[in-house]
């Protein structure tokens, strides 16, 4: 069941490195892909073995981890446009319950089901992820200006 | 593309702090925000930078991040009621299959949407997260007394 | 609201502790649980205090926390073929837009909604988790061989 060798590092002390990254999007729902740009912080920081925290810093534009193509993220924004209706009776769209003028609940709910934030282990100066796995920002509510933080914590 | 200037800290010792919270709950399902109460703990704890990670102890309450809004929170609640109906022929929920007596399969699987944990950066002695994020708890099948974890690590 | 007392360790050096861990699956839909293995690995890794990280090398296999029981994880199971549809006709599945042979579009959004990864405090050489929580790996395009990384950071 074990595959490769285990890697234990010498102790070390702790280094983090944190940065936040704007991104502008043009579309209602988008996707920008954030693992080159994640990478090549890692190498930056000087971190070679550890964790990267990647945090959207929105309540509508998630970050998930998933293959990277056009026709499928087309099926993302299909699935969460069929799995939460922009126009159902929300109350935070509602001006009796909510005073939110942006009538964006559905941008809410969407990035309530995909989450804001993934967790990588770095080794070795690389994100550890698998062949098909890339970091994604989903914007949910655009076109806005999105911040995204990088945390890098290691040795 | 990036715009606050990288912080890299110098390596230092590293520090971890745990704690174990507890709350009540009145209702079925109900929103707690613990996003102050992370922060004054992160503030006792004096590590400066790295990052907490927030979980639920529990199979049927969540953790996640959003907006802390009545309207809104309401929107989340109806949405789970919607996405997993309480009264669908659940295993887990008869006798034939499961010995729980509680019946509260619709509890699990409404967790199961929304994950149990939140991870966030911590710089500068505060949380990373945008105005309107908040760390909130999901009890699904309250009322009860539900325990989160709170671990900081970092210098 | 504060159950047990803070435990906070005195500044130590960092380590790390990184494996990956492959299982084979026999079903296209298969839960398998890993938290013995990984309670194992952080006894190995040496490290007290901290974090484990466990994410999953695939974007058509999930990873998540909740109760291990048969009835719920037939129920888990029935959830996600329920909200995300096999035979719909979407574009990741289509000749005309993709590359993909494998028709497994519904695998990517169930595993889009579940997520890719969990973290869990490390305490006193032991997973911060509650009685009924276990870490499980979620084929969802099965049967294959799956790998699975397992990061801990701590001292």
């Amino acid at each position: 069941m074990i595959s490769l060798a285990a890697m234990k590092t010498p102790t070390e002390p702790l280094s983090t490195f944190g940065r936040v990254l704007d991104y502008t999007t043009r579309q209602r729902i988008e996707f920008v892909n954030l693992t080159e740009t994640v990478e090549q912080l890692i190498s930056e920081s000087g971190i070679h073995n550890g964790i990267a925290v990647v945090q959207s810093l929105h309540s509508t534009a998630a970050i998930f981890v998933n293959e990277w193509q056009n026709a499928l993220l087309d099926d993302f924004r299909v699935l969460l446009e069929r799995a939460v209706s922009a126009d159902a009776p929300w109350r935070h769209n509602d001006p009796r319950y909510s005073d939110c003028a942006r009538g964006n609940a559905a941008s809410h709910l969407r990035t309530l089901l995909l989450g804001t934030s993934a967790v990588l282990a770095v080794r070795s100066s690389r994100i550890v992820r698998g062949v098909w796995q890339n970091i994604i920002l989903a914007e949910m509510d655009g076109p806005r200006t999105r911040s995204v933080s990088l945390q890098i914590l290691g040795a």
